[in-house]
This record gives C-alpha cells, structure tokens and sequence, in this order.
C-alpha cells in the first residue's frame, strides 16, 4: 500500500499521455484534450493518436513507444477491449498512474469485473496505481489539470479555494462543480473515483488531508470499500484539523438499489454508515449544495462553532418562514445579549427588537447606518454564533446590499459566518453578485441554507470519545452454537449483565424449591433446545405466586411443550425472578458486514415497534458515548424520570458497555457472524435485567 | 357582507387614482405611478400630485375634486397621517375601492389600531372595500394592472397563466413572483392583503375561486382573520374545482413570534390549522418555491392524480439520491409493468431496467430513440402516474433535450406530469430555457422537487368525509362547572362513550356491596372534590382482590386523605372495575380560539411523551374520518394487531366520534371555552373503557 504521499504525486502529475485524444468533441479523449488545453495545463501533454501527427496544433504520437519521455500519467479514453492493453503498455513502460476513464467493467456485470482484476494485476506486478476505470476523471485547479471531458468546464479559468471533492459519481461531481463556480465557489481538486478498483475514496480523502490546498474535504459516497481504510482516512482528516462533509447515496431501500445498479457499490447498512461517521468525525448530510455551500463557509470563517444564529431579514415574511424552518429542525435562535438589545433598541420599534430582526420595522432615519449597527452589534453578541440574512424583495431589500458596503460588518476573517438566502429571481442577481465579490457565501433556497446550518452545527457540537478501558475480570468469548434462553443469560451473567436470577428445575420439587430461593412472584418457562417460540405453545406463565400454584404450572407447561412437539428434548422448567420494571429496552449486537462489531439499543418490548429509533456505537463503546447516545433517544425522558424518579440510568450503562464488550471479544475471536438480543432489558428505579435473551455464534 | 361577484368587480377597476403618486423612483407613489403605466393599464390612469400638471407625460390632478371622473379605486401611498382624510375623501366622492399601501396603523401597535378602525368605518359608512393598509398591492396580469411599487416589476410584460396568490406579505409575493417568472411561470392575480383591515385573504380566495382566469389559488398565510370565512372560501374553491395550496408561517413557536411581530396575525395553533387545511382540501406546504412549482404543474398537467412515479434520470447517482428523497417522504417509486420492462429491456443493460431508470446504463445504439421509446412508455404505463427527471451533468444529459424535441413524449395536455430538477449551473441554462419554452415545469434542487410531488401526492390522495350524522338518544350537553373523575364519566356515560364500571361507595360496606357487582380485581380511589391528584397523596389503591382487602384499602384511603388535606371534603371512595387492555390512548377535546370544537386522538399512557403524534379532527367528526386519521398514527400497527388480534377499533372510533358529539353540543351550547380528557382509554380485543376522566365547562 503507497503512502498519501505517494498518492499525492500521481494527483500531481508534470506529464501526462491521452490515449484516445482526438478533436473530435463528440468523443470522451477528443473532449477531454480540449479540456486539458482549455486550461493550460502547465505540464507536458502528449496526446497518442496513430492517425494523427497534430492535434489542436500540439504534436501527436502514434503510441508510448513514440514518446520523448515516460509520462506521470496515462489517462485512458479508449474503447473497453483496448484498456487491457493499453495499461499493460502503460504499465511496462514504467508510468506511475492510469487514469480509465472507459466504463464496462465491473460495472458491467461478471466479465467486465473478471477483465477489472486482471488490469489491477498487471498495474500492481508493475508498481503503478490506478484511477477508474468508469470515472470521469480529475479536474485540479491547484494543479491547473482537468483531465475530465464535462461540459461544465467551458469555463475560462477553474475557480481556486481550499475545498477537496472525491466522488463516486463523476455526473455529480461536474454537475457540483458547476453549481458551486456559479456561487463563485472554487475547489483545490475533484477526483471521480469510477470504480475504485485499485485507488479507492479513502486514499484520495488521505490525500487531500495532507495536502495544502485543501482545508475543507466534501465527498458523494454510494458506497464504502474498505472499512478500515475509510476510518483511518477520517482519523487523518481530523489529525489535520480538516472538516470531513460527505453526502451518501443509498439511506433508503430505493436508494441502495439505485446505488448498486449504478456503480455497483453495496450500500451497506445506512445506520451503521452513520453511526461510523458520526464518531469518527465525518458529518454526513442529504444535500450536496448545501454541502458545497457548508464547505466554502468553513473556508470563509475557519474553526467557528456554530450553536445559535442570528436571523436578520428585510422582511417579516421571510423572518417568519426561517425561524419555523430553523427550529423544526431544533436550530436555536438566539437570545441576545443585554448589548444588542440596546442597539436594536434604538433602531427598531418596540417588540420587534428581538431574534428574528426584522429590518422592515425600524424607526431610525438612516437605514444604512441601520443595517451596519444591526450586524455589527451581532457580531460582537456573546449569545450569537452566525447571522442568517434571508433576503425577500421587500422595499428595503437594498439594505443587504447596505450591510455590505465596504466597511461592511460582514467581512473580516475574525467576522462570525454569515449566509445568506436570496430567493428572488433575476431581480437578486445584483445582490448575488456583490455576495460573490466579499467572498460572503449564499444559498437560493431557505432549505439549503437550513441545512447548511444544521449540518454545521452537528459538526460544532459532535463529541469524541475515548477508547474504553476494558472492564476488569471479562471472561473469554462463547464458542460457536445456538443459545437459547438460559444459555444466553448464563454467558450475558459472565459479562457482567444482570439478569433476573432464575434456573432450570428437571422436576417439580426442584422448582419450588428454586422458587423458595427466587421469591415469589414467579416467571415459568418450558425448558427445550427444540421449541424457540414457548409462548407461541402455551409454555409460558406468569405471575406465579405459591408452591402449588408452582407444581400445578410445571405441570402444565411440560404436557403443553408435549402434546405440541412430542419429538422435543424437554429438560424441564426455568423458573425465573418475575421483575417489574417502568420500561423496557432492546439491547442487541452483531457483526456488520462492513465495519464489524456494533451495539444497538432502544426501547424494547410493545414499544419496538412504535419507537424505530434506535442508537449504534461500534464496540466496544464507552460508558460515556452510550449515556450520551441514549441521551438522543425518544425513552431517555423516561430513563431521566420525567413522571417520577429517575431510572437505573447507570445500571443500563454499564449492561450496555459489557454488552459491546461481548461483541468486540466475539469479533476478535472469530471471522463469522454473530447475533445477540437482549428484549426486554428491563430497567427499574435501582437496577435492570435481561428478562429475555438469545445468542447465536457462527 | 359584498359578495365575491362584488369583489371580482373592485380587483377589476376600470380606472384608477393615484395618491401620493410621483416621479420620484425613491417613493412608493413614484415606484408605484412608474409600474402602472410601464405595464400599460388600459384603464384610466389619475395621478394625484397637487404640485405637478403632469407626471410622466400624463395629466396629474391636484385632488378627487380635480377628476374628470369617479374612478373606481383609489391607491394611497401617502403618508400615515394623511391616510384618513384622503379614505374619507374617496369615500364621500363614491369611490369603490381603496387599497392602501401606506403602513403604520395596526401593524404598529395601539394608536394605529384605533386609526385603522376608524379608517374602516368611515369606508363602511360609504360601501367603499378596503385593501391593505401596510400592503404591497396588487398585480393582476389578467388586467395588466400592476398597482405595486416593487422592482421585480421591472420586466417587459407580466406572465399570464391561470395561477393566483394571495399573501399575508408583500415581499414574499413578490419576491416568489420573480422566482417563478425565472421558471416561465405567470399568475392571473397576486394580492398583498397587508394589514386586512376589511377586504381579507379569505375574500380574494373566493374571488380567485370565481375568477375564470384562475384555477390554481396559492396562498402565504400568517394567521386567519374570520375561520368561518376561511372554512367557505375553501368550500367555494372546492365546488369550482380549483386546488387551493398554502404555505403558512407559524408553524412552530419561533415562527409564530416573528410572524406576530410582522402583521399582528395570531398564527393560532397549527396543528388545528392543518386539521381543517386537510378537511377542507387545501394542501399545506412549507416551501413557496415548490408551491409555484406545483401550481404550475397542476396548471400544465390538469385533474391529474399523482400517486406513483418514475425516475428517469441521465445519472445512476443522481437517480440515487432523488430515490432517498422521494422514499424517506414515503413516496413509492411506480413498479413498472410488463410492457414498459419490455420496452426498457431492450434499451437498457439486465439489472437496470428498472426505477430509477439510469440514461447512463442503456446499451441501444441510437440515444435519441431510447430517450423517445422510454419517455413514451412510461406516458402509456398504466403503474406511473407522473415522470421526475433528476438531471445532473452526465455525458448523457443531452438526452433530456433529445426527449425534449418535438414531437416529445413530455408534451401535450394529455401526457402524464413531468417534473425536472437541473442541479447544475449556468452550464445547463439553455435546458432550462428548452423546458420553459416547452412549458415544462422544473426545480433547481431536489428537495424542492421533492416538495412538489410529495404535496401533489397529499392532494390527490386527500379523502373528504361528509358531514356525520347525529347518533340517536344523545343527551343535551352539562351544564359549566368542572367535573371530576365521577362526575365526567357519568357524563360520558349518558353519551354512549364507554367507562369502566364503578361507583362511589360512602361506607366500607357499601364499598364491599359495589366490589360484588362490579367483580374483582378493583381500583379505588379517593372520592373528593378538593382533591385533584389523588395518586400524589397516596388515593389510589389498585389490584384490590378479596372483601378484606376493600375494608381495609377504604379506611387507608380515607385516612391518607384526611391526612394530606384536613379541610377536604370526602364524598368516600371511588370503586371501579380494573380493566386490562393492551393500549392506551388520550382522547381530548376543546373549543379552539380560531376554529371552534375539536377533538384531539392518540397515545396515551406512558406514550403521551414518547409519541407526540397526534390526530385532530374537527366536531363533530364522522367515525369514516376518525379510522383514517387513526391509521394515520404509529398506534394504528397496535389497533390492527400486529402482536396477536386486532383490537377494538370500532368501539374507539365510536367513542371518539361521540367524544367529538359532546364537544360539539358544547360549541354551540356556550360561546365559553370547555375541556376534556380522557386518559387513559383503555383498548382490549373487544372492547375500551374511559378509566380516568376530566371535563371542565365555562
């Protein structure tokens, strides 16, 4: 595996081969050459063509035996059957980087991904890396390379700024691209990565994480390849203190299958994605223009937490629709400070000196001086962390443009983040132009500006969390096999996990005398390896309350366990602590196919159901990310006692974090699967138990 | 009270004068007087100016006095003092109609107030209508009446189509006026209510509903003004047939300040305001731009019901991410039929002949024809009620246009609704341009698009229940006071809602008596009328189960009372039936502010908190709407038995449609507010019961 750094100079070319160029624009090399010409790449280009001595008035070779020197880079925009060749070629002569951009590989079913691996192959026995195939290419600005063939790059020069995009879909990406220059947002590099089949997303974040054009990395995600490499890419994200946003494809049913018949990528679990994002410091969002437009406000306002904004408007409709759109989605507005009050005081009528401003209401002459007071007063507001202008065609609409003569209180690197919404039509584009030229970032629609401040304030407000210490006296991991019941609760019992007391009694005398040491009242269960459903056949009671009423059950429930499955092993009755609890959780753990051990919790029993929501943590987790996540649960109301007391918050805690501990020992000690569910988990005031429970260990 | 025909004539003027008008751009009369006649109003145009002769080349008058005529409105954009000699001055001459641009009265706190009602009674005195004051005025393109001073004005011609607007603001209607003729889309009226001292939202509605260049009525609403009117102006858009979209603000607590501090509306409770937007047939959105967009849509694509829909889309990832979208607002993508997999099968590679169909992955030779042949079968696939077409900057996406040629499968007013979103920038301005010039609509962004085909979806699945009929032998209504436990339930009793059985026992051996009848296990509780929170003072025994216990449960009750409040009046103890069920619910009602009595369904018990969700229905309700809305709650995977048998759900629908009967007496019994709750309902398997009860009348 190449360092970053490795990969750093295949992204930097000084040289680069086109095989496939031609003028022909109706064609991926004739455009692409054009590309690289239209923005005078700084290197040497060598365009290979066997029909052509010139192409655009640049010499053309017939192949890379012909050339003057040994490229950094092929870029492929050949037919499908000549890419095999053509990196072999490649290959052999010593070129350190294949760009492909031809499709029909693994994208294109069996053959394609057969002919995929064996490109890889000879690349790897060569030592030299791939991009693709089925992308649409690079575009660097840093490097004044676009080695794409999009339309969107009909532009005279490719706008600068210290935002990285890796994606894996190069329509998304140009399209982007496209959206973002007409903000006059710019970008350092934007990398499709086709179909990862040697360099994948992760290696090109790692890039962009050391490099130095880049602060900000924005990625479209369908699908991650390697799990490990897509952490350890995150961690060096956040080691260089540079905000990782990404949009994924595939959170829904519909959506995974589109992402998979699209570049073949398997979604994965979308839960699991985000709980791994989320804790590893990558902000995950639905809207790649709000992600483009989050990015260029990082870069304008660097390392700014954003917690509560100020709403400033020049019309009271507007005001009104933003604050609904921000507190829908839990977004404070702020209190100001006693400061601010003053000023708004003096320029607006009385009660409309508050969060939304509305700049239609003041009473103060000069509306200039207004709007410059306003934000400057803003600015220096100890409650306020960003100011949000959505502008409307009000009469004084000009104000923005007020608030924005130079010295305009909006600017300065020191200046809290500003964003504006201007949603009017043509009549804004002045507006939006002046935007563009203070570098002051805007969205066209309030959604977007909504989301950008929402996703900035996950990513201001996100917690790490330590690795865990490892609780003292944790047993080795179960070997493989089926538990039932009491199996289960016996290995959760070894963890650590409480769980109601309870045994297996072979006869009746057994059970009462189990029941004198359990207390009554009493839970009893068949006991059988062959029936996994007790209930379902009536082997199940409850409320059992005295020694005959015990006899008669233990009875009564082997005869039922008989006459429904007369063939079953029977090995008598499990005769259980009846606890009452004020709520049942699920606890649950598995191995997920991509990144391994997790837990999974939320509220159990009846409430399964009605309440899907439910916190992931890979294992093992601390005890103090599971508080905190439990903490975003609909049921934390209820574990912090919001009728009565509080409940065994700790208690579930702890079982939780031995429960993770259980996973991560499972999935260290073996490659299979494994399943867990503990429902309910039953939690009282004091304490909590595993009530029912089931393993399975591949 | 004029009727809408009435009104029709004053939007309708056939001159008008100008008060305040001017040539001076930095004035609203100046603005105004410029807009009027850049727009060419073929009526009479009477400036009034007292210090000009004439003013952009026409005769200006010194006053009414002056006129050669009565004109038939006046616009005033004078200042607040002069306001109301110059009404007054209209009024006396005859003029029919005011509209008032100028702001300051109720929109400015008490003085204003007390200004704009003697404004509006010296009209009334006249029968001269008002509009506004603090309003924006009025642009009407049927009439090529442009009596509004915004810039957005500042365009050739005013686009006509048969889309009207009423809005609570000015800037927002104009600001969405400009954006929608950015997307070719024209209206027949826009309407700055402002301040609606007389004329208000809900008479222009009928108006629209009545107008023949109109059949789509979009609205921006802050608060409702007269809830009866708002009620029949949605009839009367009913009866014409024409959608009524609205976008309220004040939604949410944040919102509702602002919009308070706007216009002085009351935003009012908003779940109640959607309750009737629903029963009325109005589509609530939260998005303008998506409004106009649907508008447009409804406007192109007539009477069409969009249910299902296909994705076509140049690019497998934004194809991905519009399926997210459209599948997290629980939008089903259509499952294509037999025929249309056919046609696809031959065009598209195998895996990917499917929704969302990717342009990317066809694999037939000629793209135009593929374009053509998918687009035409999917118009005749009997599974699709409506095409979205994400489009990103794919190597393909010239195929939007070749679909987009004539004679193109998108178009003719039979054809089936097409909806683009072109993500990019200026890159894919001349597609927009291509889909205006087709007069298809599109969005800029996904979530907008996402809007319109959700809020569609919403209005065509809407169902209207008629009007209930009064259950047979229901009491009249109690009479005010507050009732307790026993006193509500007898109430609830005699209007055929069921409660669990009970008494109140005076004595320990009538409490013994009342056990026998009632069966046991029991519940007990404290009977007094000067203790609300029985439980809180230890009032409450339940699980009672033998005659002894009764004895002793009565004295404890009663000395645990006694204790807590030695001055309490104690009428015994309450014996009730203990009653199991599998579910609890709240069922509440009250006499809202705005739109009178309604009834509130939904979890309840230890769910109240976790499952906010809750219905709302107007009194009285029918139980056909009562079962709809409840299967609209997370409940309803419980009511229908999704663990084990269903539950009674006729008898809850029955309860709550009596529930909805007794508030409904109450409306109209008493102009006072009432109250009541019953939580919890309890809900068995063939069976419900009222088991805890509160009603308070004024």
């Amino acid at each position: 595996m190449q360092s970053s750094t490795d990969i750093a100079c295949l992204l930097r070319p000084e040289s680069i081969a086109i095989v496939g160029a031609s003028e022909d624009q109706s064609k991926f090399g004739g455009r692409l050459l054009r590309m690289v010409l239209r923005h005078r790449f700084a290197g040497a280009v060598y365009p290979i063509n066997a029909k052509r001595d010139t192409l655009f008035d640049i010499k053309a070779y017939p192949d890379f035996g012909a050339l003057p020197a040994v490229p950094d880079m092929a870029v492929l925009a050949v037919p499908q059957p000549s890419v095999k060749g053509t990196i072999e070629a490649a290959a052999k002569m010593g070129i350190g980087c294949g760009l492909i951009i031809t499709a029909g590989f693994s994208d294109a079913g069996e053959a394609g991904r057969e002919t995929e691996r064996e490109i890889v192959s000879i690349a790897r026995e060569h030592g030299m890396r791939l991009i693709g195939p089925n992308c649409l290419g690079l575009i660097s600005a840093a490097n004044r390379l676009a080695a794409c063939s999009s339309p969107v790059l009909e532009i005279a020069e490719l706008p600068q700024q210290p935002i990285g995009l890796v994606s894996q879909s190069g329509a998304l990406m140009t399209t982007f691209f496209d959206r973002a220059w007409a903000h006059g947002i710019g970008f350092s590099h934007g990398i499709s990565v086709g179909n990862q089949a040697d360099l994948e997303l992760a290696d090109f974040v790692e890039f962009l994480a050391e490099d130095p054009d880049t602060q900000v990395i924005c990625t479209y995600i369908e699908g991650v390849k390697d799990a490990a490499r897509f952490v350890t890419a995150a961690n060096r994200a956040r080691a260089a203190g540079k905000p990782w946003l990404a949009v994924k494809a595939g959170r829904t049913e519909a959506g995974s299958r589109a992402a998979f018949s699209h570049t073949a990528s398997i979604a994965g679990n979308h839960a699991v994605f985000a709980a791994v994002c989320e804790e590893n410091g990558i902000t995950l969002m639905n809207d790649l223009g709000a992600m483009m437009t989050l990015a260029a406000s990082m870069v304008r306002y660097p390392k700014r937490t954003v917690k509560r904004i100020a709403v400033f408007t020049p019309s009271g409709g507007g005001g009104a629709l933003a604050s609904d759109a921000l507190f829908e989605r839990g977004f404070p507005l702020a209190n100001f400070s006693e400061s601010t009050r003053d000023v708004l005081h003096w320029h607006y009528s009385q009660g409309q000196a508050n969060n939304p401003i509305d700049f239609g209401s003041r009473i103060s002459v000069d509306p200039a001086k207004a709007a410059q007071d306003t934000v400057a007063a803003l600015q220096s507001d100890a409650e306020t962390d960003g100011i949000f202008v959505p502008v409307t065609m009000a009469p004084f609409m000009l104000t923005s443009e007020m608030a924005l003569a130079p010295p305009s209180p909006f600017e300065g690197a020191a200046g809290k983040p500003a964003l504006f919404t201007v949603e009017a039509g043509v009549t804004s584009d002045p507006l939006r132009a002046l935007l563009r030229e203070r570098g002051i970032p805007y969205t066209n629609t309030l959604d977007e500006a909504v989301n950008v401040w929402s996703a900035w304030r996950r990513h201001a407000q996100r917690r790490f969390f330590e690795k865990p210490a490892r609780p003292d006296a944790l047993p080795p991991p179960p070997a493989p096999g089926i538990y039932d019941e009491d199996a289960s609760k016996a290995v959760f019992r070894r963890y650590g996990i409480p769980v109601n007391a309870g045994a297996i009694a072979a006869t009746a005398d057994d059970a009462v005398r189990l029941a004198a040491e359990t207390g009554y009242p009493l839970v009893m269960k068949v006991a059988s390896p062959d029936i996994t459903h007790k209930s379902d056949i009536g082997g199940v009671a409850v409320g059992v309350a005295s020694d005959a009423h015990v006899r008669e059950t233990f009875e009564r429930l082997c005869a039922a366990a008989r006459r429904a499955r007369p063939d079953a092993r029977i090995d008598g009755v499990s005769v259980q602590a009846q606890v009452k609890g004020e709520l049942e959780l699920i606890v649950g753990a598995r191995r997920d196919e991509q990144f391994g051990p997790v837990v999974v919790f939320g509220a159990g029993g009846v409430l399964v159901e009605l309440l899907a929501q439910r916190a992931i943590a890979c294992a093992p987790a601390s005890t103090e990310q599971i508080r905190a996540l439990l903490a975003t649960l609909p049921i934390w109301k209820i574990l912090e006692g919001y009728r009565g007391g509080a409940l065994a918050v700790e208690q579930v805690v702890d079982a939780i974090a031995r429960v993770s501990w259980l996973a991560a020992d499972l999935a260290e000690r073996t490659d299979c699967g494994f399943e867990l569910d503990i429902n309910p988990l039953i939690v009282g005031k004091s304490a909590c138990w595993a009530v029912d429970a089931r393993l399975r260990v591949e």
